[in-house]
């Protein structure tokens, strides 16, 4: 089944790994809708001042441009010569999903009840090189709560208590959520002295790319740091626990700082509550700085344990300025996970496979060309209970039809002579037995297509 | 609840709105699972060269290029100044399904059992000009069968078979599928001497746009036809039966044709199905002609009665010849239904609505600040028993809770006092009564959000 996709960074998945996605994406809706959130999605493109709004991404957009632009009919971003980040009007695909519902929100809040819950699972596109882990097109399932004014910090925790139930239900390795805080960070530079806050995070931020020394070289260099302020920093962001002795660790580096302190306060409440709600599953995370510069508060990465390598599988944080309509703002705080990156995963090392290829479960056979009628017949009864069934097109020999479905997985063949007396042979154990269409069952085994772990 | 999209033709639904389009995907998925249609999905882009293989379609592409392409690292299609339709390895949106899908048959057929049944419902774009039923985004559900070599003509029958009961499971207002076989046509077209038989496709295609009169000197002045062949062509046309009589009203215009003969048989066939299997809902329609040239043989639109100016709501047919791998030949049969029309219509007419705006049953009151940990154990077991239920952010007073839950929809409180005594309150009859968190349930109404007709 290792196949490339013929277009490289446009993963496309056989029938059969399409049920696995199927059945990751089924179950992050049931978990994320028994929690009330809503389900939107909002459209593909977005405008190119839209999506560059907080800037650092544009390299990454796939703008867009009518092939064929001579009407005269086309809005004013599509006269241009080409897609272009000059023309904030130009149209672009979005590259993620957080950027579209801030500007959802702002154009709907009116029609909207606050705090808004809302799941959204859909594509999204960047024009990445693509790696492992690392496509150009690829699926996101992200919740995210939004408030009209104030959103009570309780979100940021219940946001990561949902994400790490919903993780948990999926035919996946033991995983970990990484939180840290930004407030917590920033008020921790500024007490030692280096203002340039943004800038000492996206310098942290790249501590598992090139190590320790180069972040220290770079604090010094580009944002002035002394020794003593280099190390500080960095001393922070070794610390990692458990619980939330992170706090006394913090402390004992004897700096003072108002964002500081309510930065500690918020991160011990989302870790106390995960120690007892989703035990083992969280850890308090110093390192934690996400490139994105919209976070204002929690930050989270989630790394699956032994596949460390893959990235974040599910990122995010509480955003307090990236949505507001004139004086009204709508802070938010959410999660996304890469859907994508984690069925690839389940793919390659087959983590989790269907029980089998095709959603039927019964093929009716034909006993003759003129049977093909009774045979819808049989088919209907049977899925009006339930049960997934297709029609042979052909009254071939019965071995042959048998091969059909042995071939296409389909476990049952439905047989009715012209006495009109039915039989159903299970074709792996070759058992055949008399039954009714209007009352026989596959096994609830066998009913649906499960996925199962391997 | 009538918004203008903030971006004309790419439309986006309310949550309460989504709630419609979901059951809608949901009704069509289960469908086609239960006829044994597998899902997959393809990539959102092809390339240009894949797009306009067929040509004809180009003027409504979307291309796609790099907002900031200074890498070096580009493909060649991207090292353009424009998306380019002279560059066939450009990357533009897909238009339809179909085309996507022949080129995924062709591509996966080592590792695909034929014949092969696919459903796959997917946003697809087009640069159209917008207007009511036409959009720029919008979703298509199609299913398809594809064989290898050869596909027996009675998948054209089953196609149609499987759409009518999907769509008869949607809460629409009744339908019409409207069926004509292109070798009727075509062979009718020969045998009265009218060889560009494509030419007098597009003619007759824009019967009911411009009228028979300009219909008729079109096809005079366009393809040479007297004045008895476009008299002939065009009563042809007018016929339209909902059971097989159609073929007698074609032999007494005393054509023939072996060609004209094969499509005759096929439409009967299709038509003596449905009239035992789906009465009402077929009717044979010579004046179905199909714009795009890939069709070879059954061609198909649907019209809601009632709304017949929305345009097709369902479209497709047999394509002998779209996939093909050397030799090899993919024919295939497949039908789309419009979502997105479908769902414009739906909520533009109120057609059908949501009991509820959002996915929880219970919202769980908090007694005092203290209690979010129990309110949330309450919640839990809710949940376990798959009652969607949140948990109030803020111990408020309980009216404001109640209010809170009001102004989302929701029709249970739980209330839990500090004796650890449970209640629920159905706030919309005012009824409380003592329940436990292991064991009540709403009823069967409330427990999930259900879509009814109006």
């Amino acid at each position: 089944m290792a196949r490339t996709a013929s277009l490289s960074g446009f993963p496309e998945w056989l029938p059969q790994e399409r049920l696995v996605e199927l059945h990751v994406l089924d179950t992050l809706r049931k978990t994320f809708e028994l929690h009330g959130f809503s389900s939107i999605e909002t459209r593909a493109v977005e405008t190119v001042g839209q999506l560059l709004r907080k800037g650092e991404i544009d390299k990454e957009v796939y703008g867009l441009s009518r092939l064929q632009d001579d009407e005269g009919e086309a809005s004013r971003s599509t006269t241009t010569d080409k897609a272009d980040k000059a023309d904030p009007n130009a149209l672009a695909l979005h590259f993620d999903l957080t950027v579209p519902f801030a500007r959802y929100v702002v154009e709907n809040a009116g029609y909207l009840a606050f705090p808004f819950r809302r799941y959204q699972i859909q594509k999204v596109w960047r024009g990445e090189r693509p790696q492992e882990g690392r496509a150009r097109e690829f699926t996101q399932a992200d919740i995210d709560v939004v408030g009209d004014g104030e959103l009570p910090f309780r979100y940021d925790v219940e946001i990561a208590l949902v994400i790490a139930e919903a993780l948990s239900a999926l035919p996946i390795p033991d995983f970990r959520l990484r939180i840290n805080n930004r407030k917590l960070a920033e008020g921790f530079y500024r007490g030692i002295g280096l203002t340039d806050t943004a800038g000492v995070l996206r310098s942290i931020d790249k501590l598992e790319k090139i190590g320790e020394g180069k972040v220290a070289e770079l604090l010094k260099s580009e944002l002035g740091a002394s020794d003593e302020q280099a190390a500080l920093a960095l001393k922070l962001a070794t610390i990692r626990t458990e619980d939330t002795s992170f706090v006394d660790q913090v402390r004992a580096l004897g700096v003072t700082d108002d964002l500081l302190e309510e930065g500690l306060s918020e991160l011990q409440q989302v870790i106390e509550a995960a120690v007892q709600r989703a035990p083992g599953k969280v850890v308090a995370d110093l390192s934690i700085a996400r490139g994105l510069d919209y976070y204002t508060g929690t930050v989270v990465e989630t790394v699956l344990v032994g596949h460390e390598q893959l990235g974040s599988i599910c990122s995010g944080g509480r955003y307090d300025a990236l949505a507001s309509k004139g004086n009204r703002k709508f802070p938010g705080v959410g999660l996304s996970i890469g859907v994508t990156r984690l069925v690839s995963r389940i793919l390659s090392q087959e983590l989790a496979t269907a029980t089998r290829a095709v959603p039927t479960a019964v093929l009716v056979a034909l006993n003759n060309d003129d049977s093909w009628s009774a045979a819808q017949d049989v088919a209907a009864q049977l899925r009006g209970r339930g049960i997934a069934t297709e029609v042979a097109a052909k009254a071939e020999k019965f071995g042959k039809q048998i091969k059909f479905a042995d071939r296409r997985g389909i476990p049952f063949v439905w047989f009715t002579d012209d006495d009109g007396k039915h039989q159903v042979k299970d074709i792996r154990s070759g058992a055949q037995v008399d039954a009714d269409p209007a009352s026989w069952s596959p096994s609830e085994e066998d009913l649906h297509v499960r996925v199962i772990t391997a």
